[in-house]
């Protein structure tokens, strides 16, 4: 399949981008993963659909936080669940995000053999549903990496592949240990190794106005456990994070500020943010009296990404006292 | 999150219905993973949009294999890669496929966590994406299966859950040794036995007419190996399986009968079947004019999906003499 887009002497690996951003506007990434759920009653009735409510709440949300975060996660699981109507809705909302010239995330954790691998990087970095950076399973084996990291070489592309999630269920494959000695997790992690280096190789060819100082080659890495965040961290010095569990999952600040050092990363909140006017204490009134509005959400959106980027910075600065 | 099906009286599981289907039609399952590579270009300029005619071609196809089918597998990357017209062809070839009464397969291996899981299976299982069984990821752990699973109870779902797929690739995670002296794709298979043993039990609180004859719990189990064919065939007797790797990918109908045994299972072809006018000794002169028509080629797909069913049973009946 022909990659629709090609690389042009200006432009800067997407993970490079994210990088700088990080260190210019803070680790925080808003995860705009939108269930309606996260929406109060008295301002989804204002719309015609659930999904126009949908796609006005992300606006708004983006518009009140982009000050303070480095990038956007949109999670595609909650669009295809509001069916075509949604998957507009995603197309929309990664176009707005783009608009803002932050780095976007499209969390589709896909994965899959041969021409439908290359079926799915077509889809997710071309066309409708084009984002700077995907997150990928690499469950099936290493090949069905190759048509993504085609992409972080032709069109500035990045991935960030699961390394180590944030959930529960994390122990039943990736912390299994093989009889070589390592965990599933490290066989990952070593190959995703070898792929950044890789494509240090193939930057050589480059001109240095084409080179990134980041691998495009990133990995999920979630701070719910301290002792794994830094053998990981110590282990993979050159990968950039994309580092879930933070907030609402109940992965901590200093967790995350280990996974920071080195390359860094991004930490990921979602509900945390978009769904901060649940907690908040100065809407207590309107949430009572159900006359809840979008700016009052939205507002509320930005004092909560304010609030998570100082927290997190708090943490990075007590890690290196 | 509320589930929007329930199940009624006369419901029958999803996966007995395929599980029936094969023994009356046959165990082929046609793959309509449908590149607009796989059309003719002479086919496609008759047509406004790729989309449009992908979604004609679909609809030819599912006429003329329809006799010789257990079922359809739709692959989404390759509608995804379409954009948000390539996912309202998915959407109206998902009801065309229900529309024969044959049951349908969406091939999205989702893996995901928590809430954004239980977003994958109302997206797949309700609604403008409704399909009958979805194949699923289990990469990040047991948890993530669980949504899925919840609709094989209430809403008479079917699950394929990636055990022992068909691409090299397969050697980097599932057939890893662990310590324990499994392989990693034996967790994933016990852990599969016993969600089957679950649903057995759970269906004992049902009236009879409810009940399922076949688990709901399948698995993807690839046809490019003998060893480990016999061996999955044998350990997991109850489980259903999709079989993936026969026709073009190289795998053998031999080994698929292996796998066709106790429980059984459903043979996917795709470019074996949708484009087998490529191969069609009766269509090279149009072929080299480049005049086929869209009956020829669904006329051919009718003749190799008769032809690979042949192939099918031949080598069940073989295996038991």
């Amino acid at each position: 399949m022909e990659l629709v887009f090609k690389m042009d002497k200006t432009m800067i690996n997407a993970m490079t981008r994210l990088q700088e951003s990080c260190k210019k506007n803070g680790p925080l990434c808003v995860g705009l993963d939108m269930s309606p759920a996260y929406l109060p009653p008295e301002v989804i009735k204002k719309f015609d659909t659930v999904q126009d409510a949908v796609l006005a709440y992300n606006e708004a949300i983006i518009e009140a936080v982009k000050g303070n975060a480095s990038c956007f996660k949109v999670q595609v699981a909650y669009y295809e669940a509001m069916g075509l109507k949604g998957m507009e809705v995603y197309a929309k909302t990664l176009k707005a995000v783009r608009k803002t010239g932050l780095p976007v995330i499209s969390d589709i954790k896909r994965g899959d053999i041969a021409d439908t691998a290359t079926a799915y990087a077509k889809a997710h970095f071309s066309g409708d549903f084009e984002t700077d950076i995907v997150t990928v399973n690499p469950y099936m084996g290493f090949d069905t990496l190759l048509p993504f990291v085609e992409y972080t070489k032709t069109a500035g592309k990045g991935i960030f592949v699961l390394l180590r999630t944030s959930n529960p269920g994390m122990v039943d494959i990736e912390q299994q240990e093989l009889v070589s000695g390592e965990r599933v997790l490290d066989r990952v992690g070593n190959h995703l190794a070898t792929l950044s280096k890789e494509f240090f190789s193939f930057q050589e060819t480059l001109v240095d106005s084409q080179k990134s100082a980041c691998s495009p080659i990133g990995a999920v890495v979630g701070c719910t456990e301290e002792s794994d965040a830094q053998m990981l961290r110590e282990k993979y010095p050159q990968l950039f994070f994309l580092i879930p569990g933070y907030g609402a999952q109940g992965g901590k600040a200093r967790i995350a500020a280990t996974l920071l050092k080195n390359a860094g990363g991004t930490v990921n909140s979602s509900r945390g943010i978009i769904a901060s006017w649940k907690k908040d204490e100065s809407l207590q009134d309107k949430r009572d009296a159900g006359v809840l509005t979008l700016s009052d959400i939205a507002e509320s959106a930005g004092k909560a990404a304010l609030a998570s980027k100082k927290d997190l910075l708090l943490a990075c600065d007590e890690l290196l006292k």
